[in-house]
């Protein structure tokens, strides 16, 4: 099942994709797509009634926005593709690297996305993202974790590099930025998903491909991450996990592949569907 | 003025300090305080009906929660006084170190605070907080930033110092940890607070003082910190920053000074209360 949230910003309808890809409206049967409704059946009841074929049409709309409302986090794994980790310098790391990005980042997967004031390297990163549809504490092995997982979507965890590794500190910095997370079109649930350690991710940068990866790459796969993060914080209903990139950044390729205003970013995620973001200049 | 919040986790009731130190209940004003409450004139409003003598005594309460409904996010700063940073071993920095806390660390200044499975390294910091009142971005002076402060409140910056610096990569990893964020027992309002470089900071441990600092050893001034911040993110009304603590943390005086079940916490800071934590074990 494919859940999404269309109209203006702040004013998202819940959605479904419906047979022939008719976008249905969930209004009847929840405000929004929140971890409320991802924790407490929400999906079943979207699951019936599209058995029942009783979901109306949506009217007509003019954005998508993020699949799921504000979260009330967004981990991020940093370094979890060995060719990203060999771009950037890095040692491969001997168990998974943690970071946070602001919540207020998430923004729709076709919306624009800001060049930060004075930023000369503002970065791309295609990513699966993982959506909790329960809550993650002490989790007692990886196999607890799939339980636990409402859905997957394309995450752009857009970096600024410069903020992130040469401004004294910590990466936070140079992740939080407005509209640093594009996040979408579709949160896909898991059974229509399949194994999640066997997807292709693809970005491109005015139609030239920069990163061409897979999951099966990931150092530590999804639900080892999610089994991970539980030992050290508790993950709601509602949070997303980036699960980290593969290689083909632009702190990898040299000062002239970051991002610009005017730039046109394309980002592709088997199953998943596909974002296209303009730069604009904040 | 004095905000607060009392009653059971997650069922708070907003109130107020009254003359005489009545708690007064808020709830005929709003449901909640939250970012729209102090974005939306909440707080003259309540000066309003203070001054009528309108508002009821609140109805008698067990626990005091956070003054303000879980923020949309927590953003710290570290190594933000020159005492502490010297006990780290860290360098000076020459500009605000910027890391974050996953917003659902935050509890009540009396709330048992869990040391984490696996810790042995679980250690306190006393911080001044601000809270937003309104949203900053991209603020052309540190000055702009005073209007933006919806008020003050005490914080215990909990962290866990193997899973911040010996656990790979940022130190996210160790201050997300459930339970890590008492905070409160009011927020204060600017204008009872006078200046906030200017208040005293201390933090015992079963009763033995720890930490007696004052925050005009602030290397970055809150209203800098703020307009800091605004040029790496956007700060949302009721937003919570940390500011940093000064010496004398477990980190710097060795492993028997970390926290343990059992151990009692007690944090103070000039005009915004004091807070105690009973220690207990995840």
């Amino acid at each position: 099942m494919k859940l999404l949230r269309v109209g203006p910003p702040g004013s998202e309808r819940p959605c479904v994709m419906g047979p022939g890809d008719r976008v249905l409206d969930l209004s009847s049967l929840t405000k929004d797509i929140d971890g409320a409704f991802l924790a407490g059946g929400g999906v079943d009841r979207v699951r019936t009634a599209l058995a029942e074929g009783t979901l109306p049409e949506a009217e007509p709309y003019e954005r998508v926005g993020a699949p799921v409302a504000r979260p009330g986090k967004v981990v991020c794994i940093g370094l979890n593709y060995s060719d990203h980790a060999e771009e950037t310098g890095a040692a491969l790391p001997a168990e998974p690297v943690v970071f946070m990005k602001a919540s207020n980042t998430v923004v729709g997967p076709d919306d624009e996305v800001l060049v930060p004031r004075l930023s000369v390297k503002t970065d791309y990163e295609v990513e699966l993202a993982v959506v909790l549809g329960g809550t993650a504490r002490y989790l007692s092995s990886p196999e607890e974790a799939a339980g636990l997982i409402a859905g997957y979507a394309i995450s752009n965890d857009v970096s600024e590099r410069e903020f992130q590794n040469e401004r004294g500190g910590q990466w936070d910095k140079g992740k939080s930025c407005e509209t640093f997370n594009p996040l979408g079109p579709w949160l896909v649930t898991p059974d229509e998903v399949g194994d999640p350690q066997a997807l292709g991710l693809r970005l491109w940068v005015n139609g030239e491909q920069r990163q061409n990866g897979n999951t099966k790459n990931q150092i530590f796969g999804v639900h080892h991450v999610i089994w991970y993060l539980s030992q050290f914080m508790v993950l709601d209903p509602g949070d997303v996990v980036n699960t980290g990139t593969p290689a083909g950044v632009a702190l990898g390729r040299g000062p002239q592949a970051y991002l610009r205003e005017g730039d046109v970013v394309e980002v592709e995620v088997d199953g998943l569907g596909r974002q296209r973001q303009r730069m604009g200049q904040a």
